[in-house]
């Protein structure tokens, strides 16, 4: 029989809350499908600070790095807003993201028709959206060095982060958006600030050049991130595939999810290079809503984010196709149904918690 | 008499046509209400670049530096997208906010109540929105070193920018929000990285002891610049004042701008610091919108970023508070009576060009 693994790390808040809900789906599909999975735990973030005073340790780094796949639920909160830069929850986030190679994040942004109208927006330019954000994880200003803060003595400081890129950096991560795009609208859009930044240069002509190379059949846009972000807000469906880097990525995905009026229940994977030998990716799935600490430990949260990224990690770490779009249609239909969580409760429909919620997907599945 | 000098730099694309309707603005005050403004004209970006090789010529800066005012058009077009990069036409305006001293940078971000139905936000969410960006500009990763793309050898490059705050950088454009926010709602949000950008850390610390320590009265929040693109698209009546780092408010404010609908009527002012002996601060004044290259020559282009840029002149640079409250008034009344150019047709309402609106404004004033 084969075997799977798969490392938790709930993290802080909402997180194990919603992580619960992924191991009823994991155990069902054992049972019933002989899947195979096995699963084992660990601390990240605020909770693996309080434990062991960093925020994830060696031990699970290196489950981590052993595992098929990672599931990632939330970090952070209040409780830590105090503790040293280098031990924040998000240094553990970033550290696997870091030492995990996990260069490609995709961010779909679509919106379930159920909730259409729960976007900010004009329902007519949202019903239907479809983009996937291709933002590169690994570089940029988030690792650049030098990132530090310089005492300059008279009372100044100075703060600097670095922002870097590498040719072959560029050229993987739009490889991946150019291969995406080719199973979807066969369109991408680059985003940077070529007219302020040098590394926005860079980026565009190996976007370019990537493009004339390997991928002429895909039909590549440029477009400037700020003009981004407008037309984001003002026309998100003329989107297909979206590339762009890491700092850009992180603004432009948060504001297409907010979009959609589903930023609950959207999904993140975090991929790196497929292995040469077994040709396997390393991977951690994320949902795109943070910790919410607010709302923790009164079974409330909406797990869908985070069942819909074990979706992600079906069809991307374990080519369970079928199983993944069973588990988002088991979504869809469970929202059709007007079973809600507090987050996307509307008149008519009924409400109720994380677990009936986790239960509702599981019986539709 | 009063002279006050003001330095009209039209540009490319739409902004000579716009930049002729100010003038006929000008020559009224004088004649009407004897302003006494001397007005001078030079070129920058993409018509620099033609008539002598660079986006601003030496002699056009030393007249920008001398003025008490610049009005700036737009600058840019595929004319000119293959120029090399240090004569790029954004050269000529980055170099006018950086020898200027133009730190801080006014972007309102207000819904005309007649324009409501043309965002693309429900109408709800917008109707009476009144949101002041106000965006470092002198600073950042915009002009941090190094930043240059290096050759590695090996078919590989290397594309690096830098940001980079000092203490009395954040402290200054800080303290000009908190001002701000003073004769408005008296709040003030202020975005950052922090969870990931050392500078992030140090643009927080510096922004909270400075409320501390001169502000108090004034209501202080924290947003991450993420979390902040969200909220701008779930909610942006939350906002009042928002202050942020020079890249975070490029795209903040775009979105922010697409966001009211009101897009072709945004202006934006950019301020130095008070001179110590007189007391008076250089500054540019600049509708948001780009050279819209496409529409350029064609008299169909909309004034009002202009023309409303010019209010914030009258405004911010000569005190003239009453005239800039009336030209705003005259720019909303003309709204009212639904004279529209191409870019904000509605049904119902008038179509006219550039010099059509531009006289209705007048005739308003
Ligand atoms: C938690 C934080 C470090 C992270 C980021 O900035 O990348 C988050 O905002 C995200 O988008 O995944
Ligand atoms: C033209 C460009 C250099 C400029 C910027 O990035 O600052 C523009 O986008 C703006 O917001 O004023």
């Amino acid at each position: 029989m084969t075997t799977r693994s798969l490392f938790l790390l709930p993290g802080d808040g909402i997180g194990p809350e919603a992580m619960t809900e992924v191991r009823k789906i994991v155990a069902w599909m054992n049972d019933a499908r002989g899947t195979g999975f096995v699963t084992d735990e660990g601390l990240v973030g605020g909770s693996a600070y309080d434990a062991h005073g960093s925020a994830i340790s060696e031990g699970d780094m290196a489950k981590a790095l052993a595992a098929d796949a990672v599931l990632f639920g939330a970090v952070g909160g209040p409780k830590w807003d105090g503790v040293p830069y280098e031990v924040r929850p998000e240094a553990g986030l970033l550290r696997l993201r870091k030492d995990l190679e996990l260069f490609a994040n995709l961010r779909p942004a679509i919106c379930y028709p159920a909730l259409a109208g729960a976007s900010s927006l004009k329902p007519e330019l949202v019903e239907g959206l479809d983009i996937l954000i291709v933002r590169e994880l690994t570089g940029g200003v988030y690792f650049g060095e030098p990132k530090q803060i310089l005492d300059l003595g008279n009372g100044q400081k100075r703060g600097i982060d670095t922002q870097v890129y590498d040719t072959y950096e560029i050229e993987r991560i739009a490889s991946v958006a150019f291969e995406l795009a080719r199973t979807r609208g066969n369109r991408v859009c680059s985003m940077e600030k070529r007219n302020v930044m040098k590394s926005g240069v860079l980026w565009n002509q190996v976007v370019t050049e990537t493009h004339r190379a390997k991928y002429p059949d895909v039909k590549l846009d440029h477009m400037l991130a700020d003009a981004g972000g407008m037309q984001l807000v003002r026309a998100p469906k003329q989107f297909d595939v979206i590339v762009t880097d890491n700092l850009f990525g992180d603004l432009l995905s948060d504001v297409a999810a907010m979009l959609t009026g589903s930023l609950g229940m959207l999904p993140s994977a975090s991929l790196g290079a497929p292995d040469p030998k077994t040709g396997k990716r390393k991977a951690l799935y994320e949902p795109v809503h943070g910790s919410a600490p607010d709302i923790a430990g009164e079974g409330i949260a909406n797990p869908i984010a985070m069942i819909a990224s074990f979706a992600m990690c079906l069809r991307y770490s374990f080519e369970l196709i079928g199983d993944a779009d069973n588990l988002e249609k088991a979504i869809a239909n469970v929202l059709e149904k007007g079973i809600r969580t507090a987050d996307i409760m509307a008149p008519g429909c009924r409400k109720v918690g994380t677990a009936e919620m986790g239960d509702a997907i599981l019986a539709e599945f």
